[in-house]
């Protein structure tokens, strides 16, 4: 929550990451260190490739307009994040930047847009997503980066569903007010949060939705809330009731 | 969290409410009304003022840039919502503009911002604050708008504190790692919930806090989440446990 344990630079790499490996930059990210960060030959950053955990790097080879990393020693051990796929609606463009830089701070695993009857935004631009994962697990010091995949229909999604991933969705009929309670009803393993289209869910979805063995309903109280402030709110509860907060 | 139940426009307005009374409607609302809404003459809008519930209101006395609101009818009672303060070091312009807003539909009472020795932005935009608490409050059928106080000093805040209010700040060194455990420790009554600056608490800050009789801290997990996703994420536990969401 606190920034105060940054180390300046963190950037997500596809490299691998080894003992005095050296990492060639992309253009961008040259561009980055050395004209947005002003950073220089021997200069240090954090690096992760959400595999090989994160390591302290050095700035080499530098040159106009590019620059090499070499490894110097691994800062942290590789952990992944509870096994939580976070499932939504697409919004419009701000607001959508916003809900997967938010998703992926509450540390999902993988970012499924889905598409509903009353979804306002079908045309979904996974790239500028999965750019938005990157900059967010990058400055929030998360050691992965969500899986960002292709829009899926929802009722094609929930006739092909694995039903040992249980499906949490937000629901303002929830029969249980309490979604702790709802929460503790289900033991741990493969989740998934699926958070409506502003304009709700269509009659006959919600209807699908509930008569799913796999699925679990949540209310998210009185109020009615923007989705990507649902979002936060219900990966919050699943995280404190079954994820990694506890 | 659906927005399936909006009726149409919703405007805060300070007047009374009450049948046959009849509202003069500000130049702002008029413009919006009539301009942006292209609403006219018996065409019907929802309004509240925290006081008197939620009236379907007509427009009426329809001018060039002027109009007026006659209720109609109560469409929900007044009701209050659960008692938090939420406490907050101020962040950037479009930082700080989606905080209140997400403050607001989680439902506090009060927005009160407060200046620690690393809060980043000193100088805050109260009357901008409220702006955007009232335009939440109206999106999301809130039924009041949040208080919106001035600027206060941590330490003065803590010396002069309320010891019946419970005041709730987010700390990764926190004694239990599971919030809701902690949550459920403290009974019932008023709260405020801290977040604090995006650098973090200074430790004699901490200290202070960490002393107190009437303080509690939570963990959010093992991730480092950006102020204003820790606000979400606070709330919801807060209001899920303690609040109206139960």
């Amino acid at each position: 929550m606190s920034t105060s344990e940054f180390h300046g630079p963190r950037l997500y790499v596809e490299a691998t990451l080894a003992e005095c490996s050296s990492i060639a930059c992309t253009v961008e990210q040259a561009n980055y260190l050395l004209n947005v960060m002003r950073l220089g030959s021997e200069d240090e950053i954090l690096v992760f490739n959400g595999r090989d955990g994160e390591w302290r790097a050095r700035l080499a080879d530098v040159g106009k307009r590019r620059c090499a990393l070499e490894c110097l020693e691994k800062t942290r051990a590789q952990k992944d994040g509870p096994d939580i796929h976070y499932l939504f609606a697409p919004l419009k463009r701000a607001r959508l930047d916003y809900m997967v830089q938010k998703a992926t701070e509450m540390g999902v695993a993988r970012l499924q847009p889905v598409l509903t009857r009353r979804t306002m935004t079908a045309r979904v631009n996974v790239a500028r997503m999965r750019a938005n994962a990157i900059e967010a697990a990058e400055q929030c010091r998360i050691l992965w980066v969500p899986e960002v995949v292709e829009p899926a229909q929802l009722d094609a999604m929930l006739n092909s569903w694995d039903s040992a991933r249980r499906l949490v969705y937000c629901d303002e009929s929830a029969q249980v007010a309490n979604p702790i309670t709802a929460l503790t009803s289900i033991t741990r393993g493969p989740l998934s949060v699926l958070i409506g289209p502003e304009g709700g869910f269509d009659p006959s979805e919600r209807a699908m939705l509930h008569k799913q063995a796999f699925t679990l309903p949540i209310s998210l109280g009185p109020r009615i809330m923007r989705a990507d402030t649902a979002a936060v709110a219900a990966l919050a509860l699943v995280n404190a009731v079954l994820g990694d907060w506890r």
